[in-house]
């Protein structure tokens, strides 16, 4: 069990004495812990992906929402990032970004803040109508690069890549608005968490290459010169280069998650954050342990896995130099506002003791951090996130 | 429509001046607003039945974790509360209250936190091993009321009521250990979730109060006094009495959500939580609506509903005297980090506009309000909450 057992007695006169590096004895309620080296490495293959392409890489921060996690991709060249709302532009203004694109439809109803980060920074923002550009073109006092949100198959949102006639009006509309400057075309490939593997993976991407380049020389011929914006983790993680567009702005990357293990997208060892639980109880007529760490710490999101079973994250054990991932038969069971439920397997359940920690992957790496708001370093370090509700 | 449209252009010349009391018109981004009317009369009428019945209302604070909302309870007479960990219960010591039970399985790793409450206030703590009560007892500096966790059904975690040795044994232990007084018996009967209506509702209740009783009997005989204590949200509204009880710990009850109409706990009148989200697209060729609103806010809890389908919260517009609830057939459909995908009925659909505010009803309140962290009330309060991550 090493030194994961933090304050419980000490069982073992010959255990040596704990390292001043052991972030674990301090832990004492649920706490996501980061692994610098991991997100480092992430970080960097990405943006090295990047360059080889020539595309330019804009990724998305919504995942860690950190100023400081930030610095560590200017120290991969990054100049231009992506953030999912007007609070969050806000902040990373704050810390310096000057080129932010909010990859969310316009919000109308904070034209107050728009206006204020349109008079500080380059801002990008997302449009999917005529009638929202005229009112953010009405409401503007400052030039902003606007981008047109293409849904080309995730129907969550966006203009139909199909339907070129509106696609067009709107770019059309746009054009020819004052303080609106057309830039390009943006999608974001959802449907590509429900593929799964690197060959589906290529085969999502190129299609949704194609589409967004039929749209775009449709603009071409009535005179539109637009760039072309994707962004996705898997498939992002999963080509080896970014042929036919201009921008990338994934995001999940940074930590990835149980559930990009379970696309295909990265392997265990890639996720970069796990948090941290307290044993609180046992029970051997079902192998069961419960935690102190639930749904206000991980988030209700689900992994439904290929043979149907449903999960909520997958345990590691602390270990020296960080965490050591068990296999998947133990999982996160079930989850309430503060009880995990894990299903052990018969090793992990013999030495889990109550007082110890267990380590849980996350499914959604996003929503975890969101709700944890600040991550622990393996060197003891707390890094703060932007405090947004 | 009224007065929801916001900050909409005025497009009627005869709509008179916004009234004063529109809260709407502040709303730029998800927000959580709260029926203070609804509120209170979901928290009298509880305590007048638990004043009926005879038994201590001991409410949980989980679901609103605001000390002002707590003053609420306190002009209803209550006087002991609930809360589910270590920081909630310093939260509401820290705001005048003495008798506090934290009703989750103690947590060893704070020792010093509960040693720090213990000193301060009348606190009780759950157990379900021997060792937590030796490892508990062996660190404690002051003497904490002891409640045994029994499982008579869930399964979530506790001592099975069925086992009655080991339930005695760890009766005893805490009955021969110093710092630790036996206080009761509790149980959550979170099965009572799945179940439906009044009918079963009563027969959930009578089998848990037959097995608690159970329970105390056999430690009756092995000379223990011990107390029984209950709590959940939909056996609490569904009994008209509690008989063979000491206290009730109900929480959701405050606000209720739409997994408790659904469970037939409360009617979608007695809802007094609902997150405003500004509407940023429409998608006529699938009727549906885009608003930013999503996992972040209101928390991807679902809602299987007794026909099968999956929801992530109901759909009402704002009025002038809070909010008109529509029909199920408009409601949340899909939910990302920051986006609700809203399936809307063509009323809705016809009238709703882009800028425009629509009202989500959560399924699970608790989990909804602890994402947003404060409330809005109908007169333009902003009430605050606990800040506990």
């Amino acid at each position: 069990m090493g030194n994961w057992r933090g304050t419980s007695p000490v069982s073992n006169l010959q255990s040596p004495p704990p390292s001043p590096m052991n972030i674990y004895d301090q832990i004492s309620k649920p706490t996501l812990l980061l692994d610098e080296t991991i997100t480092r490495r992430n970080i960097a293959r990405m943006a090295a992906k990047a360059r080889h392409s020539g595309v330019r890489f804009r990724p998305h921060f919504k995942t860690h929402q950190s100023a400081e996690i930030g610095e560590w991709f200017r120290e991969e060249g990054v100049t231009a990032i992506t953030v999912s709302s007007v609070d969050m532009a806000l902040y990373f203004a704050q810390h310096g970004w000057d080129d932010i694109l909010i990859a969310f439809p316009v919000n109308l109803r904070q034209l107050n803040e728009i206006n204020q980060l349109a008079g500080q920074v380059g801002l990008h923002l997302l449009l999917e109508s005529a009638e929202a550009a005229e009112r953010l073109s009405a409401g503007l006092h400052h030039d902003v690069h606007v981008w047109l949100k293409i849904d080309v198959g995730y129907h969550r949102t966006g203009l139909d890549w199909q339907d070129r006639a509106t696609v067009t009006a709107v770019a059309q509309t746009v054009h020819n608005l004052p303080r609106l400057q057309l830039a390009g075309l943006l999608t974001h490939a959802g449907y590509g968490y429900k593929e799964g593997g690197p060959a589906e993976a290529q085969a999502v991407y190129r299609q949704m290459v194609t589409r967004m380049n039929a749209v775009r020389d449709s603009l071409r011929a009535a005179g539109l010169e637009t760039a072309v914006s994707i962004g996705d983790t898997p498939t992002s993680s999963l080509v080896d280069t970014f042929e036919g567009v201009d921008e990338i702005r994934p995001g999940n990357f940074v930590f990835y998650d149980v559930m990009q293990v379970e696309i295909g997208a990265c392997q265990p060892e890639d996720i970069a954050v796990a948090v941290a639980c307290p044993i609180v109880a046992k029970h051997p007529s079902r192998r069961e342990i419960v935690v102190y760490g639930g749904a206000i710490h991980l988030s209700k999101e689900r992994l439904v896995t290929r043979d149907g079973q449903v999960n909520y994250g997958r345990i590691a054990l602390p270990s020296a130099s960080g965490w050591q991932i068990l296999p998947p038969e133990s999982c996160v069971k079930t989850m309430s506002q503060e009880h995990g439920i894990i299903r052990a397997d018969e090793a992990l359940f013999t030495q889990a003791q109550i007082g110890d920690l267990l380590l849980i992957l996350p499914v959604h790496s996003c929503l975890t951090a969101n709700l944890l708001k600040r991550y622990l370093t393996q060197d003891g370090r707390w890094i703060e996130m932007a405090d947004i509700h």
